[in-house]
């Protein structure tokens, strides 16, 4: 493929988030991101070639805003290079293992999906009927957060449940992140000079969700999300794994409904819930540091809660060939990892605190210390990139079929 | 304390269990079971010196047959020796940590803990009322389930759920088979040659519930089993760990209530949810062998995911002295630990097939192979003789107060 220009889009239920990438440079050319869609603070913030704007949008719905982003975008750049757009779709199920040109039976069968993902496959695809109405000359390619976890083996995929719980509604373990494990796992190979196919890595995606996944032969063999992005590690607002009874006593207790119970799981638990303060570790650091307790429980249970999730990936893997920390906490949290790493001694994990505080910049990645049995890493995640990336395999697979 | 007797007692819903101890021998001078109390096919067995006895109970209930086994057993055995009552209650909330005899205000606590386990606390009062209005002149001691989790750390016992979750329900993880994990732990450091307090082990119970159990410092400081005995490890009927989205997820679909869907996930699911044969290994070890896939993987995903468990609860140890393998599928199943084990090799787990085969009978309960770096062991249990024991505990306590 020529040099060209990628147009990758998020939507969600009020933001919709661009990023325009020249490849196969990798670029990133422009970003812009509508938030607070059909509220009354609803704005646009668009940085492109180093320059940032800034409009409000007066309240508008996503398909204003959809508008005005391009409008903002295509006055800046030329709209002639610009080869495909990238959607990323949250949930693709079991139907959906790989980056998916867009077509009017794809839609349908990925709205056919949005039972597994109601809060956000149809804000997704919002997205893509808005988008493609307006470049309908572009091709249009879906790329899936579940579709990198697609080959995980049975025994790591199906909860204990009656079966046909499976077969009738697709309840297993589908696992998201998929496009920031596969992009963080193929700059850890390339980070310690293997082939990405030949390694066994863990990946740690540490953001406002968290998801751990292990990946062996380049594919994910197990993952600690679920079904849905609410099970496995704490997260910022999200509990993470609780005990299945809790829902029936909560109930009972409370009196609340099964939806009030779930949402608050998703929405008031987690670091939140905990601390009862706040869903940034940044403010849960400094108030630890400064002696309060809540915040301080809140931080050591995500750290133990880690790391046993990774010593639980590390059975899938047998061997372990690195570690590899990433997203807003694992990237800039030093005393994140350290926590998590050093309750990590029976895989032979031990940090080297400077390379750690320099978040690994200083080193190459690394911040394990130079005689630790097992590599830790801290690399940058960049899902516009990656979709980007799989823009263009799909957009090369095309050329070569026509 | 003299030579004498324990009468230790388990009240479930529908079904009555005793035994009769030899302290301090610890000898098993009877057991008896009262089974189907209520329905027409209730029924009584007692084995006692070595000779079984059998009758129909007529439909009684509780009381009724609580009688009859008294009676049973009285005709045989001088009821003047018997010291004292252990009586096993499941949930002992945050306020009972070890045994406690039991008088009309402990009554009354437990009573208010019945929210935290209402299918097992009320059928344990049942019994323990019972048996006071009959045997009014012995001391009668409650033994919890919970008690020998009761010191496990905030950061191992608390859910990322809205603090005051705890603070006013107690939803924390409680952990369960305290007395079974706790007897298994000290005959563990006895075949290590070890101070129990000085022990780092996990034990691993697998029954019709199935939990494992990190033990440093003589108390256990994690386990998977939480708030209630559904969390964690798969086991013949309860689906362990599922995604905390699950339950809404299904409502929608079924139309279920969250009561229907919280029955199936006890009831229905687990290795009999899986396999949809049955919930019993060597039913679904024997189909495998047969060639049924579904019992396969149930059997695949039940290793897998203790495998995973037991690795996580490594974490909380930092260095394991030894696994212990007990209850019915820990002590008979060879290939169950085999499968298990063969995936530990991260922890240095590594069985020989003949001892292992003959379930550590003639190696000193070791199972592991003399040259791997981690110690493997099967003990059997018998939570009888740790009940007696924490009887005489209790009672010696006493006797130095009054």
């Amino acid at each position: 493929m020529s040099e060209t220009m990628v147009l990758v889009i998020n939507t969600g239920s009020s933001s919709i988030k661009m990023a325009l990438v020249d490849m196969p440079s990798e670029t990133l050319l422009a970003e812009g991101v509508a938030q607070r869609l059909g509220e009354s603070g609803a704005e646009l913030t668009w940085k492109i070639s180093g320059e940032t704007s800034h409009c409000d949008l007066g309240g508008a719905e996503h398909d204003a805003a959809m508008q005005q982003m391009l409008n903002a975008l295509f006055c800046r750049i030329d709209k002639e290079g610009v080869a495909a757009v990238g959607h990323r779709v949250v949930h693709g199920g079991e139907r959906f293992i790989k980056p998916t040109l867009l077509d009017g039976s794809v839609i349908t069968e990925i709205e056919s999906l949005s039972h597994l993902a109601p809060l956000h496959n149809p804000a997704n695809l919002l997205g893509i009927r808005a988008l493609m109405s307006r470049l309908p000359d572009l091709p249009h390619i879906a790329v899936f957060d579940t579709a990198f976890h697609h080959a995980m083996p049975l025994h790591a995929s199906l909860y204990a449940v009656p079966y046909k719980w499976y077969s009738e509604y697709g309840v297993r373990r589908y696992g998201f992140h998929g496009t920031s494990h596969h992009y963080v796992g193929q700059q850890a190979a390339v980070v310690l000079g293997r082939e990405f196919d030949n390694c066994n890595l863990i990946t740690v995606h540490l953001g406002n969700g968290c998801s751990a996944t292990a990946i062996a032969g380049g594919i994910s063999i197990d993952t600690t999300m679920g079904m849905t992005p609410l099970e496995g590690l704490v997260m910022g607002t999200r509990s993470g794994n609780v005990d299945p009874g809790l829902h029936e006593f909560i109930a009972r207790q409370s009196g609340e409904s099964l939806a009030a119970i779930t949402q608050t799981l998703n929405r008031e638990s987690g670091l939140l819930g905990l601390s009862g303060r706040s869903n940034d570790m940044r403010t849960l650091l400094d108030a630890a540091e400064a002696g309060d307790e809540r915040a301080s429980l809140a931080v050591d249970i995500f750290c133990y809660r880690l790391a046993k999730s990774i010593a639980g990936l590390a059975v899938a893997l047998g061997h372990i060939d690195a570690i590899a920390f990433t997203g807003g906490i694992g990237e800039h949290a030093a005393v994140i990892r350290a926590r998590t790493v050093a309750q990590l001694a029976i895989l032979g994990g031990a940090l080297d605190a400077e390379r750690n505080r320099q978040h690994g910049k200083l080193s190459q990645c690394f911040i394990s210390n130079s005689e630790a049995a097992l590599p830790v890493l801290v690399i940058a995640t960049n899902e516009e990139k990656m979709i980007a990336r799989y823009v263009c395999e799909v957009l090369n697979q095309e050329e070569k079929i026509t």
